[in-house]
């Protein structure tokens, strides 16, 4: 372990996970936090509740499709909404630079309040601090969730189990490029916009229609080759996908290729990979894309028992490669 | 309004309390937040849970008595016993600055791990951010809580009653001195410690003895005066409150008359303020000094009906002055 924190720590990735693994959570362990879900589900006599929280130091903090107020509501709903809660209150915690634009500040509240209220969430208590000038980078946010689980289902990310279908809920990589260009200025001939929204009325939807999704996670920081890679870990399956399936819009796909990313470790921000029950895979994306959300879901693999705690490609050529997770740090502050 | 923010916007203070009510608090509006406490109770069928969130920004983050990781914990888990919440289940969002020590950040986690245990409550869910070098100021610590309410109590700001007496529960003034002193580095020959330690034993001990409790704060950024202002503001009521009974250790007098702050003012992070009703208020203050965290306790003034949302010092030379809330900034990054 370097004796330094280094950025890759935040990256989502290998080293974060290392990081997190080898010094927060030896440290903090309980089965609750043990589980490694982005949020924590406990138990209040009979009823279950899920908590979870995100801080958000995206930079820019306003680029296409949205700003850091919109990730800071939308992300947070969309941690706990990957168990199957729905959400009911957030916090807010405001760590502000000395000198930061009153003007862009309230911009960004309007947003968390629009984002707030279109997923019918209140934000119930809060907190602001402000250091001086140049110690912090213009604005940071806090957002912590409470949702309640209204059923009794296990939706986790250590409940993939082989067989299941790996569906994703539409286009990759839209907000981790919408951020990129726009923080290195780089001018695209295409309109790239972040996807940062709020997938609660989604996932409402997709359990009155089904019981059987097992797991679910938003694949953010990391892109969707992390994702994949940490339910891979925590459900001890392997993971196939077929590049012929990922939906990329054009314009991504192009920016990627220009810029030298690769589209399935870019961050997304309105996009959930659900494991679901063969049996009910294909029903369950057409009402998936009955909905605004979820229009451009589609099955992308499926869970095997072979190589456990591997990701394979099956490229569109016809051959295979593993796929890892993250290493280093491709976009730092991506959210 | 001035177009930027100013660092008296997280002082704690007038300027604090105008910026949220007139910038945040009107776009986030819904009853449970209006209530303006330092957490928000909610229900869950018949079950009542508390939610708070705060972040820390102390600098230095290492100082006599404690460091960011202590507050971190202790000062969330207060703000859910202040409304007579058991502190359940905790939250932690780091976010870290490039090229910070690991060795610190290991001391700083230690620090979370015992004061959470020693304070029977369990860390379930957390985020990690790391920011260039620069960006941030080592590092910023947001915990968020949820506590249960095994009461039916109404122990909230808005409802001290004229009668009531005014109980605090130790000296005032460490924290914020103890701080100061370490920052500005002077030398101070005598040993000021931060007070930083978690209330909810205490307040346990408290809510056995007696249900004749209507408020309780503790008094952090903005010290003891804001605190009391805040609830005469909110309580639509006077408090008189006796220099002469005012706990101070002679250290942090000799400290804060040396450099020129009145102690009123200063943080405290390991006290409460608590409005109780007059009959039970000795007796109260017998079972509170029983304790460690306790042990100074005494009554230093009452709510009267008299000067609505005013607090009146009666001094140790026989006036009477106002006591207003924190105007400006005094200490930033205190807590």
């Amino acid at each position: 372990m370097a004796k330094k924190i280094l950025l890759s720590y935040g990256s989502g990735g290998v080293m974060m996970h290392r990081f997190i693994n080898d010094v927060i959570q030896k440290k903090f362990s309980n089965p609750l936090l043990d589980k490694l879900n982005d949020q924590s589900v406990f138990n209040i006599e009979k009823h279950r509740l899920a908590f979870s929280t995100d801080s958000y130091v995206v930079d820019p903090i306003f680029f296409p499709g949205g700003n850091i107020g919109d990730l800071a509501i939308n992300g947070t709903i969309n941690d706990l909404v990957m168990c199957g809660a729905k959400p009911l209150y957030l916090s807010v915690g405001f760590i502000i630079e000395e000198g930061f634009d009153i003007d862009s500040f309230e911009v960004i509240i309007d947003s968390m309040s629009n984002c707030a209220k279109k997923a019918g969430v209140n934000i119930i208590t809060g907190d602001t601090k402000v250091v001086q000038s140049g110690k912090a980078d213009k604005i940071f946010i806090n957002t912590s969730g409470i949702g309640i689980l209204e059923n009794d289902l296990n939706i986790s990310g250590d409940n993939a189990k082989p067989g299941d279908k790996v569906i994703i809920s539409g286009t990759i990589g839209d907000h981790g490029m919408a951020v990129l260009t726009k923080r290195e200025g780089i001018m695209i001939d295409s309109d790239i916009k972040s996807d940062t929204m709020a997938l609660n009325r989604l996932v409402e939807k997709m359990l009155i229609h089904t019981d059987k999704i097992h797991a679910m996670r938003d694949p953010t920081r990391g892109g969707v080759a992390t994702t994949l890679n940490e339910i891979a870990n925590q459900s001890d399956v392997g993971i196939t996908i077929y590049e012929k399936n990922l939906p990329i819009r054009e314009n991504v796909k192009a920016a990627c290729e220009m810029l030298g990313f690769d589209p399935l470790y870019v961050a997304n921000e309105g996009k959930l990979i659900a494991f679901v029950e063969p049996d009910i895979a294909e029903s369950l994306v057409e009402v998936m894309r009955s909905t605004d959300e979820g229009k451009d879901a589609c099955i992308i693999g499926e869970v095997i028992k072979e190589y456990p705690k591997k990701v394979i490609l099956k490229t569109s050529i016809g051959g295979s490669r593993v796929v890892s997770m993250l290493t280093g740090e491709q976009l730092p502050r991506i959210c």
